[in-house]
């Protein structure tokens, strides 16, 4: 499964602009800031993820023959920019938070200085991939949240906005504490624990239930999970203590049933009491069907007794925030300060940093968003991931960015990660940031 | 470019299904119908897009040996199951509603006939991509009707989720309708074509407006699209007139300009009355910048003066409805009608066929949803596109697809497709497919 070139993944205007610079050899070093400017609802707060994507794009960067000879075909390029780009690598340097890391509004969770020619194609693709991948992580960390201490487990592929984004969900679910995927390929690709149970077409396809039940449990003997509402889910409860019965006379174990629609917390508490009567204890009941952080919240402060969950399409669709407004400004030119000024859309200038404080007790307090070489104590949260075009270091696996994040995300203060009206966290920039910006202004407004 | 092989692209429990049904040897012939079941808020109908990535999966269905090993190392399967695995092809029979059809909610727009573990295995991906595609569809079909006229171009790319939406994004909004898109990538695979301006940043890493301006129109000298929103949009506007005008001297030709920001209906104003005033009234505007159907459908009530509109994030992520409620149903298994009876969502059983009605005009009056072999009148909408695991025929280019949508969209009643609380398009069960559920219900309800 070779990944495809995806250099050419990129908007055309990233290529006219690269000839007009190539064309007036303005190809100076410029650095861009990728930020997101605002919560969507209900939201307090972004969790990273998406840059190991990014510096292995960055490191493959290049077009091969294809590319070229479709630009070429386009009658928009000169021959002598066509053969500039068959050369050009990425040589440049990227500064990211971490992925699992927490991050807020406004502060920049990656920064890319390179030629401005390299910084502008790669553009489309990192925005790609970091909006999409902190998008669900943010989503996928509030269900492991309002779980409260439940297992969540992701069922999003089939409803996922293609190939690419079932594989981003699985993985940026799996970052933020989900405890395994659906998704067989996820599995493979990224050492995530796969799982699944039964569809209600394989109960359906058997003349009875119990039929369907007592097929499933002979090819899995100790790890099966039955699908109890295909036709009533108490009806289904009481077969699947027949079929529990009937392993453990064989030496064999039901590991638990999965309920899928109808009032979720109401059949659960009516299948606990079916299965604790019968001294059915251990059998776990998963719920799923439509569910998402405000459900989860709602059965976690109700005790409604399930042990773990499926959530689908709205964790991995991020349904009721399917995008966030990102960007990526250039802050820098040659060396000299830029921002935006359009109307509600003012950046910060300067290659940044930002100053994580933390309380006594060591919980997230605030944090500063100040230039690269400024000392405001604290930690400092973007880390240096790519220098010269190459990838620094061994950079961290997915296990431990997952851990990463369960570290960072117990140190969150509980009201700034509220499922419902989170507090805002506080985001300040320092002095001398404040300083630029204010003179970047007046020198833009000068000119 | 080789896509990669996806067959292991797949929720676990398709697999954990069919070994049960194997070690059974429970492998009939099944159908399973794919549908929507409601309309996302102010939509009236769907528009019918992904079949040709399904059919070419169909057709490559394969398990390759990295697969294959990764299932043997999960010690969930046996040995005789994953062998039966590796012989694995796909011998099915595809019905469908052909790209570019409109279709409406409960109406199957895939059947799909093949020996169960078969039809289980290949669920995931091809809801994944008819859910995705259809959705993009039908949202990029209202930008359409709501530029009235207008040239829309697709802007989404860094927004979709992952790189397989921004394909996808490209592919269906050009298949209803959109003049280009600005991801090259979709340009080379889908042969779209592909448009693009330039960004802020090219302006800003100029010393000045002007002198960016001057640049990239040396590169450009007839096909040039100069974004006047970087400082200020009138000043810009007027540096674009005097760039025009020295075009203009030397034989060359200024497109047009975009805006990206601000209140984009009082600027087109503005800024046409400083091109008009200029004696460019050939100079086109491009309005960009957060747009969706909504804002488009105000700008041409009040017959704002943009000659075309890039869409982009609430196009291309579907924002205001991100998913749908689709669904793949058993509806027959070894020639015995099957349904599913969980509350609120009772399916219809048996291999169906949708009948098209029209007016004396030519409008479409009313579908009938009935079973494959009733003959009910009117246009039989799933044609057959799969047999014995092969595709039939030709299958319709992609720009024929977009011709079969514009003819089918002509005749699609007004009311039906207004952006705002469209009319409920009729669509009724025949009596034999209603006597048939009610018999399967029955049946059920008896087991």
């Amino acid at each position: 499964m070779a990944p495809e070139n995806l250099t050419l993944l990129t908007d055309l205007y990233q290529l006219t602009m690269a000839q007009a610079y190539f064309r007036e050899q303005q190809m100076g070093e410029a650095t861009f800031s990728l930020f997101i400017r605002s919560y969507p609802p209900n939201r307090g707060y972004f969790v990273s993820a998406g840059l190991t994507d990014v510096i292995e794009y960055l490191e493959d960067f290049a077009f091969d023959a294809k590319a070229l000879d479709y630009l070429a075909a386009q009658k928009l390029f000169s021959d002598d920019f066509l053969h500039y780009l068959a050369d050009l690598r990425f040589t440049g340097q990227v500064w990211a938070i971490p992925e699992g890391r927490i991050f807020f509004q406004d502060e920049p969770v990656l920064e890319l200085t390179a030629p401005i020619i390299q910084a502008q194609i790669a553009e489309t693709f990192i925005i790609n991939q970091i909006h999409l991948q902190s998008l669900i992580a943010s989503k996928a960390a509030r269900c492991v949240h309002a779980a409260g201490g439940r297992a969540v487990v992701d069922f999003a592929l089939r409803r996922t906005h293609g190939t690419d984004a079932g594989m981003k969900v699985a993985r940026t679910s799996y970052l933020t504490g989900f405890h395994g995927t659906s998704n067989v390929l996820a599995g493979l690709r990224y050492g995530i624990p796969i799982v699944g149970t039964m569809a209600h077409s394989f109960v359906s396809s058997f003349e009875n239930e119990i039929d369907a039940f007592r097929a499933y449990v002979a090819s899995f003997t100790n790890n099966a999970i039955l699908l109890i509402d295909t036709y009533d889910t108490l009806i289904g409860a009481r077969n699947a203590v027949q079929v529990a019965k009937e392993m453990a006379a064989r030496g064999q174990k039901l590991i638990g049933v999965r309920i899928d629609s109808g009032d979720l917390a109401a059949q659960a508490l009516a299948v606990r009491k079916i299965f604790d009567e019968a001294a059915l204890a251990e059998v776990k009941i998963i719920g799923s069907g439509g569910l998402d952080e405000f459900d989860l919240a709602t059965m976690s402060e109700s005790n409604t007794p399930y042990d773990s969950y499926g959530v689908g399409t709205k964790m991995g669709t991020s349904a009721d925030a399917p995008w966030t407004d990102i960007s990526y400004k250039l802050v820098e030119y040659r060396a000299r300060p830029m921002l935006k000024l359009s109307p509600g859309k003012i950046s910060c200038p300067g290659k940044k940093q930002v100053f994580r404080h933390r309380d006594g007790q060591g919980y997230l307090q605030r944090d500063l968003i100040g230039l690269r070489d400024e000392e405001m104590g604290g930690e400092r949260l973007l880390k240096e991931v790519m220098r010269n075009g190459k990838i620094m270091g061994p950079h961290p696996s997915l296990v431990e960015c997952r851990a990463i994040f369960t570290d960072e995300f117990a140190s969150l203060p509980q009201n700034v990660k509220a499922i419902r009206s989170p507090r805002r966290y506080e985001v300040n920039l320092t002095a001398k940031l404040k300083n630029l910006r204010d003179e970047t202004v007046e020198k833009i407004g000068r000119s």
